[in-house]
């Protein structure tokens, strides 16, 4: 794990199922918060190293599991460094991704030690990647369970941070809808900067670059065209819990 | 319509199919948006003479729609009166309500008059009555029609003021889900004393005495026990449109 | 219309949206509880002259939109004489059926006149036939407006009948599932001889013998093999409204 | 397992995820049916040690787990009696509730001996709590299981009891609908003595006597004002199975 | 209107709402069919005189409502004309579009006399977009009157033609699901010089291209990536109906 | 597992939780495409001994598990003979099915052999048989391995064949709704003749002919009246994923 190195008074926590996905999905998200100040910690729970590094193994040779997770670490690691994020590697394994209790136990005391604001994970279906929703289910239960005073009596139990799906790759077939539009024109740099980190799947880099162009558009839309706000790039979030207000505008 | 009070730099708009709605179902909120500096119009496309005024047909004699609508347009204006909020009403007919272009227009023309920095109004589906989805269909559709630039063209069009849905009689029948919370603890006596101008719906007082109680221990929860924050009081929406933001917390 | 011939105290309306749509979705509802003793009214709002008539207008020749409407007529109470209910014609026009107030007040004014302890109509969607939704829509709404005090006050008003959605064409299409299944086993007779009224749609004579059927080995299936009720006919219904009851099994 | 008191021909069985569940979700209709000569039997599948004790654990000093336990079982068994119903406790854990093959034929065996004529148990979704669904899916699982010739050959398979699914903690969220609303009035006294054995939990015993209270008014609603029905308080519920009838009234 | 320029065996019909819809939505396939063969015709029901021509309206000066048209209607044709369809304006007005019988008989006129072997029209919802729902309202009722034997007897009545909604501007907010993705990788620059046609909104250009690429992509994800078609650019599209195969290849 | 008898260049792969579930659900299409060239394989995750053989166990006496397993491999071979197909058991078992990873790779290895240009298996939901869904879920997660670069690197992997969901028995309930409708009228008596091995359940053979008939009476509706095509028999599926055209008609 990389050193966190901020001590502000907020936080958040994103987990990802591969150690790319919290890139193309929230790099956004996270380089915004981090640039506010919160200090943003990543689980990476596999390193996608079976299924999300083809390019890797289409290398052929000597290559091994050993090896694609190494570089799997490498570029995950520059990416959180640039978005001035933490990141920790659970290395549970993908296709099929499996978690146990101990890794379930392992989660809910990430939220305890980092008393997440809010948190960002996977949509809560996608036909293409069982694994995604998968992450999804243990990020939803470790919550729960750092919420239970009875879990480790004594320790500061969790709030209730609201919980986001980030974008899956085809957002209409995973019934994925978002209902929070976050600018990050503001940080898209850092977040392209990061994306390149993913030397292994560059054919994403374009695909995700026009996915942050049409959240951009659509930000735009609905805080409405006599808005001053010019917004180019976005990152569009799905809530699983209602928020509570003081305001509605 | 009733004169407006104040002449601060935000407002808001709420379309009540009946004169009635608005209280039960957004009370709080506007309590809470005026006494905040808001500017907040109501618009009763209806007084409900028909369908929502059992108690005053009941005494019978010579009871007329006029008498029964003068009768409720009061409660109406005293209720408003009491929640900082103006109010205006269509007369559109109720049971059924039913809509042509002019009164379209008319609502439009309300939009480009009020400028909302948001929108309250019923939820998508009733069983139970069908005035009210029709005037959610009008609210949204006049929205759109006050946002075009060839509607009465030089005028100020609105932008994307989003649009919330209140909480219908039997939420889960009308498939409606709150995905936002609003805490009126402070407001709460005003609503209640707005709610008590509805003489003809007695019955009614303590069935919404008890959703606010139910949503504001639901906020309370939302926000998590650990919060310090007191809700006691709370009033659900469930949004139209995605929201846009800059931070997730 | 034809004159009802029972003075039990129990009663059902059927709002069917052409004339013979009664006899292939509820013929066996018709008969059973026509058997029990209820009242059972028929409304057929149109006659399906234009849309469901494709065999007499394929006669050609001097074929009229008159001739047509006679020969619906005679067959629809043909059948209704042998399910035991009244049947009633709005003569409203289909493809498409268009409802005015003056429909929606005359449906009203029959629900009190009838004061159904249940209604059936079609389903809420039909995207193959849209005049069967408009007549769900119409019969909705005019239940409502019969329960209003306030629409022709004096008169007595009618309480909360259950609404159900009786089977469309297709039901996966219509976003229709059943949540009762009726078992028609002992007035299945009945429910055939009045489809065979219906010359001019011989080919869903089979077609509706088969759906019967199949609701009948789901019937069966949903009480259990362990039961001896032996239920070999059945029709499938949607409820719209949550049922009270005093008793869970 | 406190023993059974009654030897009536009906029963019913009731799956409750931690040891509280079924008082607050169920507790007037397993009154209501045990007052009508039902049997009903209740297991308890973890007692909510670690997940919903926090009262207890406050108290901090020397509490362990045994300890809460054992308090949670004093609390249910107590409850239990008020309601008239015996009871039965798994002790799978909570936080998470995990079951396995055996606890799922351990379930299929009550199912067997209880030959239940319905079934209640938690809602099909629950953001909030992961434990609920789990149960729900357990108890659907074994009575599968407990309906198939193959398992355990020669003994008495059951039948086709309707599962209802009993009402979440926030209904919305949940995507749960109540189809059913079961009149609890006659035996609200019990329902609320039984609430108050859950010393542990106070803060849920208004929101839960509200919850009794509007189910009563929606259950009002749904008879019809016309009703002379006086129904005070109500339960809601959400059936699995379509239900198998002869009358529609 | 346009003449057809082809007498081939095979026919398409696209309903558009606004007289550049049918270009952002669907011009690929539009493309794609006139050069196999089809003869695609398009029905304009208005000009998005109002709601859609925010950069004529703002030149200001003298602009009328009837300039207005006349620009889209030009921008319309040369669009159609790239595209090799013909092109039809029902001038119904926009920002409220409303049909009436005689537009719904004139439609469905239009239906016989193309004898589609496929439609086009708009999603099922678009909150942001009144329009476009009626329209797709209107594309399928007209459908249904074409298709009936007792409208117009003695002509040649339609079959039934596969119905596809295509993508509108925000296609999660519209509850939009593509189940068929068309590749028109072939056709894009056909497409692209006829949405350079809509010189009034340019804003869009790039939206949409990116729109195509983006289903470019899913559609090569969706064949498999061992597959050697080269797709990069498509149209993504709804089915209302089940289709009727032969092979599930 | 028998010997596949074709050496074509198209094949399919058929995922049936029980060893008649291939039969009923998907004979049709099995029998269509061996008949057309496709090697078509089954895999029988189980033999349906406990769950779907009562008949058998009812016989009592001496049977047993062993003997209840052989009969049903018995009848699911001749039934796969008749088809044409291959037909292959991994005898996991049933009343529960579970899957491990090694069921996992079993059945990605699977994949890999026959390299399928579609699959066929369950609904994703089924309330009466939690059998079902899950042998789905390992279909879909086996086809996501098999398509994994990672996953025994070297080898061939897997496309993106289509997967299509098989009818279950009470359609409705299981939220099941057919996308395409599969004409099987020319290979009904192949059908019908393997359904006749299915001795232990002859209950259902009438139910599945009246299905195929349902099914070909709707394929006929939605090809239109005006086709020539005579459809008798049909099947219907219902697509997971977007499907890939070059042509809408």
């Amino acid at each position: 794990m990389t050193q966190p190195k901020k001590d502000e008074s907020k936080s958040a926590l994103v987990v990802s199922a591969h150690s790319a996905d919290f890139v193309w999905r929230a790099g956004g998200a996270i380089a915004k918060h981090t640039q506010a100040g919160y200090a943003v910690h990543i689980v990476c729970l596999s390193f996608g190293e079976r299924g999300e590094s083809a390019k890797l193994w289409r290398k052929g040779g000597n290559m091994t599991e050993e090896i694609v997770k190494a570089s799997r670490r490498e570029e995950a690691m520059a990416a959180a460094e640039i978005l001035g994020a933490t990141v920790e590697f659970f290395d549970m394994g993908d296709y099929p991704l499996r978690a146990d209790k101990e890794s379930l136990f392992r989660l809910a005391d990430v939220y305890r030690r980092v008393q997440p604001h809010f948190v960002l994970t996977h949509s809560l279906k996608d036909p293409y990647n069982y694994d995604h929703p998968m992450a999804t289910h243990l990020a939803q239960e470790a919550r729960i369970i750092a919420q239970a005073e009875g879990y480790k009596p004594g320790e500061t139990i969790v709030g209730a941070p609201p919980v986001y799906c980030f974008e899956p790759h085809q957002p209409e077939q995973c019934e994925w809808k978002p209902d929070v539009l976050l600018d990050i024109t503001d940080v898209w740099d850092k977040k392209y900067q990061a994306i390149q980190c993913m030397a292994g799947q560059e054919h994403l880099w374009e695909y995700y670059t026009r996915v942050a162009q049409q959240r951009g558009v659509q930000a735009k839309r609905n805080v409405g065209i006599t808005s001053t706000k010019n917004i180019v790039y976005g990152e569009g979030f799905q809530s699983i819990f209602p928020r509570v207000t003081e305001d509605l505008a």
